[in-house]
């Protein structure tokens, strides 16, 4: 292992965070918020001089294999959720550190999971903060780092780390240049959610309310700065949010694409189509199964049914009304909609489409080699031929899951909650999606847990957002014994 | 798909029902139950004649290859529990029909779910037969078909009915010749009814009760002759019970070893050793959870904890306690229990330790493929090799658990029942083990649900019985269209 690359990452990672603060601190300032822009203040400084230690170690050698970048990815995210947690802490808004630190992992993990009773008593500053760390964990901070600075000559460990940090199965085959490739995502992402922004101005949202909500959108995370999430806001408002979440829950590589002008290409996207087909048909069953709801309100029920699926499928978890009202046949529609989740390569969590499409059309096969066994049938997703190793990866992927869920639900089962909240609570948080069932449904939070479970609970939600294989590998005994 | 091999084959099976129900028959005779008497007279009548009917087609050509194996196991469980659900019918004990074959299939596939709110009110006939459904089930119809009648020369689809039948991936393994595998698996089940059926007798319990008991100990079924199952038993007599189901979620492998005395094979079984532990584990943790609840009475809580693990572990369903009320970690690891099941070929169900431990050494190897890319590493379980259509083979079995589940579940949800209980319902059926929670729980059962409801999760035991893909191919549309 070689520790000192991975200290000089992880020093530009808290170096990039202390600067990504510096805006929250002038909302502070600018709204006269005393207690937090202190704490930004302070929190800036300690993390700018936590990050300049450690880029002091310079680097022997650059050598960086897979190993190296997960460990990297793992220990960042750990690190800046840390750090970004202070502000709460030393403005005195959530006293507990615990409850930053989930609060924080949360948002950029963009999960949207909340300690807080009370969001509408936050001052802007931490408001923005908190709604900001969606943004930047959406699409990762160090693809960021590597759109933005360019860390050394060698490009050997950017398609590391971008492996490591991004989620589903596909990422890097856009460009050969990989910070080409970084730089493109961060455009495009920045260009839908300046869109986004000035459509949400347009329906005349204030400035500030504009700028998280487009924050939670675009993560995908579902922090709201009021208490009932989007459901004061008006018709036209959730439309564009219904629509932003489902843009952001698509594959980035559309967009590339579509800028490339290769329409035969996203003609043939699977994931897409598939993604698009699973959204669309549920919004209409929930509809049609809502309308007596809404007196047979049929616009009304589209509307509602449209926001809830998109902010459910897509794992934002922004919420307009509560479904847990609706009848069971949708809320179980959505039930399983956040276990499917969004697209690969987009800002939403859960299983993925893509990997669903890939584990169906395995199945479809071995049904085909049943009924001809003598027949080659050779299973493509988007044109590309899916072998055994990815059916392998994709068994793999759910044993992680499953580990991991198994320790987490049982160790948090000594807070006595029931078994619906627990369930859901840890699946909510490995999903990033945000709300789950019972005591951490839409309406109630995640405060009632004790210290020890918040704290799985966070790493759960590291764990989903870097899909398992980061976190594991730094809680694996064997891997700092390694030798480069 | 020939066809004619299945009629033929199948109605050797209704055959061989017509002459297990004598048994249930005389019983009904020698106590004087006149409405089941008649009611298992005229089944077998029924079944027979059906049986005769179709044994009359006679198969041009024995071609006969894995489809066609699926398909009569598939057809052949589906005609024995509408056949075997007759006697419930015509005596007038089950007034719905529907109801009769939810709790046949649930008798045959050793789930033990049931619609009964009384059986103590049930005839003995009728009790007998329920309990026989889980000893025939257990071990599978079309093994015993194999081990009694020599159904013709070919032994071509001994081999595809043993492997379409059998839980588990790994059955045949044992001696080449079929016929002879599956008479000494059938000799080993009787053996340890028997000595089951000896050590209740010893304890005092009447012939009646030790015979069901024992039938549904066998099975791993659960279905009980008393209202409160094995509770009010004596200690001696729910001690012999957690022995024996746990006994009975072994592999059958591992008792064929035993007299083959290849103890250097049963020491190398890794699933052997796997269940074992996670049983003993299980158990101390449990007893340490709930030894308050007990007074400290460390005795008494073994005990308890003991029965509960094994009955839930092997997806039996016995219950001497409403465990609903111990504390939240020993219920959440009862539930963690339910997925994990027992061994792969053993009478119980659940996704089985075999495929748990091949996953998560897949998953070892691919953390160590991280950390040391160029290392070979070869992944084996019991001194086998497992390779990448293993791992292949266990994501498509996920999937197919995963897309039955969905929509099964969805199609209950219109009974607008609790989500609990919507998804342990359809859990606790394909897994066959018997009890979910809520509704489902231990105290309640089944016969809430709509009928439509009945009929979905009677064909989710089948499905889960026969692990998916004999009964998913006879719902694929080009099967019968398949020429030979």
């Amino acid at each position: 292992m070689n520790r000192k690359v991975i200290a000089f990452l992880l020093g530009h990672i808290l170096l990039l965070e202390a600067v990504v603060m510096i805006p929250a601190l002038a909302i502070s300032i600018f709204m006269a918020e005393k207690a937090s822009a202190w704490a930004f203040g302070v929190t800036i400084v300690i993390t700018a001089a936590a990050g300049i230690a450690l880029r002091l170690i310079r680097p022997v050698n650059m050598t960086f294999y897979a190993a190296e970048g997960f460990v990297v990815t793992a220990l960042s995210w750990i690190a800046i959720s840390l750090f970004g947690g202070l502000p709460f802490w030393f403005s005195g808004v959530i006293p507990n550190f615990v409850d930053c630190f989930f609060e924080t992992a949360s948002g950029f993990t963009t999960t949207g999971a909340s300690i807080l009773t009370d969001v509408e008593a936050l001052p802007y500053g931490l408001l923005y903060w908190r709604s900001f760390t969606h943004w930047l964990g959406g699409m990762g901070v160090l693809v960021f780092l590597l759109a933005v600075v360019s860390v050394s000559k060698g490009a050997g460990y950017s398609l590391h780390l971008l492996r490591a940090e991004s989620p589903g199965p596909d990422v890097g085959k856009m460009t050969p240049k990989l910070k080409q490739s970084a730089k493109i995502l961060y455009i495009i992402y920045i260009c839908l959610t300046v869109i986004e922004i000035i459509l949400l101005l347009a329906g005349g949202m204030p400035l500030f309310d504009s700028l998280c909500t487009a924050f939670g959108t675009a993560g995908t995370g579902g922090f709201g700065i009021k208490n009932d999430s989007i459901a004061g806001y008006s018709h036209y408002i959730q439309t564009v949010v219904t629509v932003f979440m489902a843009l952001f829950g698509i594959n980035f590589n559309i967009y590339f694409l579509v800028l490339m002008r290769s329409w035969r290409a996203i003609l043939h996207d699977e994931e897409l189509w598939g993604y698009l087909a699973i959204m669309a048909s549920s919004i209409l069953l929930i509809t049609c199964n809502i309308a007596p709801v809404f007196q047979y309100n049929w616009g009304e029920a589209l509307h509602q049914s449209a926001f809830q699926v998109s902010s459910v499928m897509t794992t934002t978890g922004f919420s307009t009304i509560d479904y847990n009202t609706w009848p069971q046949f949708s809320r179980s529609l959505l039930a399983m909609l956040m276990v499917v989740g969004a697209s690969a390569g987009s800002t939403g969590g859960g299983v993925k489409v893509a990997r669903i499409i890939i584990v169906f059309k395995l199945l479809r096969k071995e049904l085909i080699r049943m009924l001809h066994p003598r027949a080659v049938h050779t299973v493509r997703v988007s044109g590309k031929t899916v072998d055994n190793k990815v059916g392998k990866g994709v068994s793999v992927f759910m044993a992680a899951y499953f580990a991991v869920f198994t320790v987490s639900f049982l160790l948090i089962s000594f807070d006595n909650m029931s078994l619906e909240t627990n369930v859901t609570a840890v699946v909510s948080c490995l999903s990033n999606i945000g709300p789950g069932l019972d005591v951490v449904g839409p309406a109630g939070n995640f405060s009632q847990f004790s210290n020890i479970s918040k704290i799985i609970l966070s790493l759960d939600m590291l764990f989903g957002r870097l899909e398992f294989f980061p976190m594991i590998l730094l809680f694996s005994p064997n891997l700092w014994r390694r030798k480069v």
